[in-house]
């Protein structure tokens, strides 16, 4: 029922996984989701994009996101995947699923697309969490090193820690404290992963990190930040090719050229962002996801549970405190 | 002496400003600066990109900064531009200028281009301080108000702060303490600009504020991410349209409609930033700096003289505190 084309695009994304082979239950209202083909759960309430996260999942047990966590939770469904209110998502799936064993705080995961190279990366945490301790970004590189291996295949994953500037001694005293938290021997192998020290925010789209590491507040501006000026240069771009007949007939020659690029930021090709640290797979998707968007997502979630990387992370997680 | 290209471009940007009616006093390495038809005061020391600014300021005396900031404080210059070590440029600025009465911390503001509108939006602080305290933040808004002013034309600016959400309830500690500073009654009438509340990453490019207010981590993290998105795409579509003959050919036809975007974008246009709160201006250039870019910049110094920027900031302070 969340997201901007619910529910009729989940549907058609639902459709479209099952027909990869995935198996898919709905929750939502019977009335608004005519899909008899699919198996789907009733639930009479929604929480709508702008609601209030914490009071409105506490308030409407029955809401599709809420119930869809608690499936995860029984072992009526092995992951969960979304595309509504993110902190109703978030919510649902602490309250709901419970945290993993010696997680302080989860952490919302996202990947961004490196030009000429299939594997993205993965910047966390993107808005769980406002305020950090340096503990918390340690645990966030480790599950962030389980997550790229896992879901991209990145054997020994190299964590950047975000700052501004790269010496050890630059940043705030979050990012000091995490810098020698993260500096400590040990762990790195442990978790199997690199500690490259701290990166800045145009190492965002360069391959000089597989994971960075920030709080949830950095880190949302962060990406809206990247989404704010990547639309707007496409934007800016696409007026540009539409701005006289000849500009339209050059732009038809480019366009093929120019597919790559747009297919690498297509949010339908990325499967979206996870949950990282609850007891359970939870996919958290852009809200403007169409039936494509939300099909890649669930096929991420199928694969996450294949991978078994609710196992991993709990390996890493008790390493990363041994 | 400071900046990529230095000192030839700067000493050609500097050339440029002077046939435009600007007095221009260098400083340098006359060995190394070779414009017999500027005048220029000899200094034996530079502050290098990758030096450590506070301990570097604080020993060589002798920099050409330090000495072109010393030049403003005893009334030598109106004004200073350096494209050299950002942080060099801010401490000589403080260090030898001093702060404007009642200034906590000074903070570096920069412009991000609208589209298809002249009047950029000023992003502060972007670097200046690490870590800020409620206070300061509100001061930002007042001297950000000023510059855009002074600087832009703008007669009532909106002063957005930065946060992960539009409610007030939203984001950090200190976003949240600042808010309430920044929505009392009084300094808005006093300042002459309008608090709009929270903005998000994504405001950035958007019209919804003339001013956004952060703290400086953020803002540094906020100015990189925007530069390297913007570059990795840019870096993207002349990879495509330099792909084929076809294409090159269509690009041909494409070039001149991209022109504004081009032009909007180039920091040569823009003048670069300014250090806000100082007892004097100092422009604070890229270091990519060309001689069109040095060449606005002190263009920009100029104008801020003549506008009497920093009696405005005083009055202001003045009025922020009554």
């Amino acid at each position: 029922m969340g997201g901007d084309f619910a529910p009729d695009e989940i549907v058609r994304g639902a459709r479209q996984a099952e027909a990869e082979g995935v198996e898919v239950l709905l929750f939502g209202d019977p009335a608004q989701v005519a899909a008899t083909d699919l198996k789907l759960v009733p639930t009479t309430e929604v929480i709508a994009m702008h609601e209030d996260p914490g009071p409105a999942v506490r308030k409407k047990k029955d809401a599709s996101v809420a119930r869809a966590a608690q499936a995860v939770k029984n072992g009526q469904a092995s992951a969960m995947v979304s595309a509504g209110n993110t902190g109703a998502a978030m919510a649902s799936s602490v309250l709901r699923m419970g945290r993993l064993s010696k997680v302080a705080r989860p952490a919302i995961a996202i990947p961004f697309p490196i030009e000429g190279r299939e594997q993205p990366n993965l910047l966390l945490d993107c808005g769980a969490n406002a305020e950090c301790q340096p503990f918390w970004l340690l645990q966030f590189a480790c599950m962030g090193a389980v997550h790229v291996r896992d879901r991209f295949g990145v054997k020994t994953p190299k964590i950047g820690l975000l700052s501004i500037g790269e010496e050890a001694s630059k940043g705030s005293t979050l990012v000091k404290e995490a810098h020698a938290l993260m500096s400590e021997p040990g762990w790195q192998e442990r978790v199997d992963c690199s500690f490259i020290g701290n990166v800045e925010g145009r190492d965002l789209l360069e391959t000089t990190a597989d994971v960075i590491v920030t709080d949830g507040f950095t880190g949302n501006v962060m990406l809206k930040t990247a989404e704010g000026v990547a639309s707007k240069l496409v934007e800016a771009v696409m007026a540009a090719f539409d701005s006289s007949d000849e500009c339209r007939q050059a732009a038809d020659v480019l366009l093929p050229a120019l597919q790559p690029l747009y297919d690498a930021w297509n949010p339908d090709n990325t499967g979206g962002g996870a949950l990282l640290g609850v007891a359970g797979i939870s996919v958290i998707s852009h809200g403007s996801s169409n039936a494509a968007a939300i099909k890649t997502a669930i096929c991420m979630a199928q694969e996450l549970v294949e991978r078994q990387t609710i196992l991993h992370l709990e390996k890493a997680l008790a390493a990363l405190n041994s």
